[in-house]
């Protein structure tokens, strides 16, 4: 048995804080017999050295107690150390309960999490934002991130908060190529994913009381991260133009509108030239900011794509905000904002505040990616087996359902809005119920409404295909279709 | 040269977008001729029809005009859409500077972050924070991000935001072997990096308003934090023994206490047993959070291992917060809290808001090499190296300074504190200006303090040397001391 000095310590202090902490747990009580230092030292494999100082350290702490010769006993502990934590508070104290103080933010938080797993056993889970994991790239994946894991560093460091200097340059080279969208590296910042984008603005631009502009119906990550930064919502309308610029007329203090332009999210309608322009010259005018969520631009079907806004004369105060989230992977956590040089300062900033920056591995691996093509395949590939997924989806709708349903937004994206015209809002609930007893996931559009009166009087869902294979899509409509013959619907 | 019809509709809009682009940013002026087809699609490589599609639609939209036969010249366009972005407002719109509202928030970070890269060709920096690359486990990590990547998964999709369960379940099991730290997974929620875990904390228990008990001297970082929310600072001094807990006494509207109980940053106290008891005595008391910033804990030297503040009785407000970035590499962003049971549901909500969740690579590497063992392996040989690192450190103090300085913390951590006994502390820019010049890198103790008043009358320096190697730190140091010779200090 051989034990260094340093083993040996490291050794005895875990003995120690395993004991002491089963003292104070109470899985040993007061006057309970601790295993003899012989018996103990043989079940863990050490010499008796190791152990018995560790117990002469309890000892000496007053955790144990022990008679010339006799195992050691555990001591009565005085009243402050003596008891494990108890859920509820000790007496004399506060209980957490009572004591509980959260900040408006955090108390906004409370239900907590909205969070879902991924659901085993269905025949078919239409959520919106899963992606197929045989989709992904994984072989130039795998090989770019071990390029990065090999690069020869003299330090380890924070890196510039801003992001990985490579993927900045990566992405203004892959924004100007497919995107049309032309910057300076130094205006993008790397952020976790867009969701953190999102954050980084409501911090950075939005006041508690500030009015937010958002689209209704609209992405309900955004609306609560403007809520939570304790905005006053301004719910705008969209049509089949997108976002009904007339109704920021008159709105001279809104702080900052959020848009999906390219692809109205959840309804699919691509933003009007016209509208774009009311847009900006608003925005112009006013000095309110505009973020344009770029999700998922990358996908478009039968039409052509749409440059955007950012691109535009007068869009000074616009921030575009972009993501692997659809393209590659929602787990990788990378997204990018591309701000207006007089924000850059500040985005930055908030960025190091925040999280210091972005974890530097992916940064890597993605700008190895982009600056080798891989990732351009990758998206042309993706787009092709979405593109399939997709008529699979719209054929099934039409062959099973026809007019019972109408659809929404399939020109472009990763799902289709579908209204059944013979069911009332109010069986929508009742609809994903009787769906999910069936094996269908199925996901309610009503909660996408910040204003239900907008909202149509007809059940709707967000079918989201780009997690199912095709067989499954053409399964999960048909057992769709057959759940609601059996409805009688 | 082939080029199927997908393919070639995205060179064409490629080329249609740049084209647009140089256009509307004056790359190409009005009346200005374009490269005729010909040679365009020579150049790139591509067929002529691809240009000329792409030429025809800049036709359409009125960005260029053709005369029969002749090369195409950019058309002179409509005010709306001609001039490319100037940095400053365009007439009639509102300048970016004059219309840059910030939040109060985004306006205290106006002056950008302070991030400064890693310095090249200096003797020796003793920047803290920084750590050698040579330390890092570079084969153990590469396997287990490779047995990360090669993990089958059905789907892509957000993961639970509190993080890897793998991970959360591995770190249960770590701070209890490591740090006698008793905890359900449940109360463990995943950061980027202990400066989110910091950012978290603050927004979901402090409103603007509310006082928050810091050390001072104490991390910037975490004062920073807690500024931005809005939090009316108190700063509390600390002596040999920590943090002067007398001076909370009567403090009975503290929100929150930031404290670095097992290693205070940057002085090096230990907080002793009686303080430890008197600060959660006060939290019980009064409510308020402790958040204990375990920041270093790996690497002690000469000293027993301190259990955390939050392995006591009455330590219901405790929230722990450990790093990563000490113990394997800054770059990776990774850290994690045990919230109490109580806060488990905020905190995990304010997660997803702000990012969804932790990037899933890194932690279920993370989680791999904890549960193999390598992690802890590398932690003592990461020890062992940092203890001769800091041995040299203090013997080259010694022997080339000697009474000159007095040295604080050097029982744990990274890093020291030197003080210069004869330096004044007016001083102090003047000396690191000077160690500058002659290649060595030094950093201030000053802006650790956030009462100026407390700071000693004498120069000062935070001395971080994980980031050197031993015969650095010897010259480093010999350099250090032929400038206060050549200074007459």
């Amino acid at each position: 048995m051989v034990e260094d000095n340093e083993a040996r310590r490291g050794v005895t202090r875990r003995i120690y804080e395993a004991l002491k902490a089963q003292i104070l747990d109470g899985t040993y009580r007061p006057k309970d017999r601790l295993p003899s230092t012989r018996a103990l030292a043989a079940e863990l494999g050490v010499s008796r050295t190791t152990v018995t100082t560790a117990y002469e350290q309890l000892l000496s702490e007053g955790f144990l107690e022990s008679r010339q010769g006799a195992p050691s006993r555990v001591a009565l502990l005085r009243e402050d150390g003596a008891a494990a934590r108890p859920a509820t508070g000790p007496s004399g104290g506060v209980s957490p309960a009572a004591s509980l103080r959260l900040s408006r933010f955090g108390a906004a938080l409370g239900d907590g999490p909205s969070w879902v797993p991924v659901s085993r056993g269905l025949i078919a889970d239409f959520r919106y934002g899963d992606l197929s994991a045989a989709d992904f790239p994984a072989e130039p994946w795998r090989r770019a991130v071990n390029a990065a894991l090999r690069r020869r560093r003299q330090r380890l460091a924070y890196d510039d908060p801003a992001g990985s200097a490579d993927l900045r340059a990566a992405l203004q080279a892959y924004l100007w190529r497919a995107r049309g969208l032309r910057c300076d590296p130094g205006q993008i910042i790397i952020v976790n994913g867009s969701q953190q984008g999102l954050d980084l603005a409501a911090r950075v631009l939005v006041d508690p009381g500030d009015r937010v502009a958002i689209e209704d119906p609209g992405y309900v990550m955004a609306r609560r991260v403007f809520c939570a930064a304790g905005a006053d919502m301004v719910p705008i309308a969209v049509d089949e133009e997108g976002l009904r610029t007339a109704l920021l007329e008159g709105l001279d203090d809104v702080r900052l509108a959020y848009v999906t332009p390219s692809h109205q999210f959840p309804l699919g309608s691509v933003l009007s030239a016209r509208r774009r322009q009311e847009l900006l010259a608003w925005s112009g005018r006013t000095g309110a900011f505009v973020i344009e969520d770029d999700y998922d631009g990358e996908y478009r079907y039968d039409i052509q794509p749409i440059p955007p806004l950012q691109t535009m004369a007068q869009a000074q105060n616009v921030i575009y905000l972009g993501t692997i989230s659809k393209s590659l992977s929602p787990m990788l956590r990378l997204g990018y904002l591309v701000v207006p040089p007089s924000l850059h300062l500040a985005f930055t900033a908030a960025k190091q505040l925040i999280d210091r920056h972005s974890p530097v591995l992916e940064q890597e691996a993605l700008a190895a990616m982009i600056a080798s093509g891989a990732y351009e395949r990758h998206i042309r590939r993706s787009r092709r087996s979405n593109g399939r997924r997709r008529e699979a989806l719209l054929s099934a709708l039409k062959v099973e359902l026809g007019e019972q349903v109408t659809i929404s937004g399939a020109d472009a994206g990763l799902h289709v809005v579908v209204w059944f015209e013979r069911l009332e809002k109010e069986l929508e609930g009742a609809l994903i119920e009787r769906a999910r007893a069936a094996g269908i996931g199925l996901y309610p559009v009503s909660p996408l409404y910040a204003d239900a009166g907008q909202r149509p009087d007809r059940a709707g869902l967000v079918m989201g295909y780009a997690g199912l294979e095709v067989a499954e899509i053409g399964k999960g409509v048909a057992a769709l279709a057959e759940v609601l013959r059996g409805w009688g619907g």
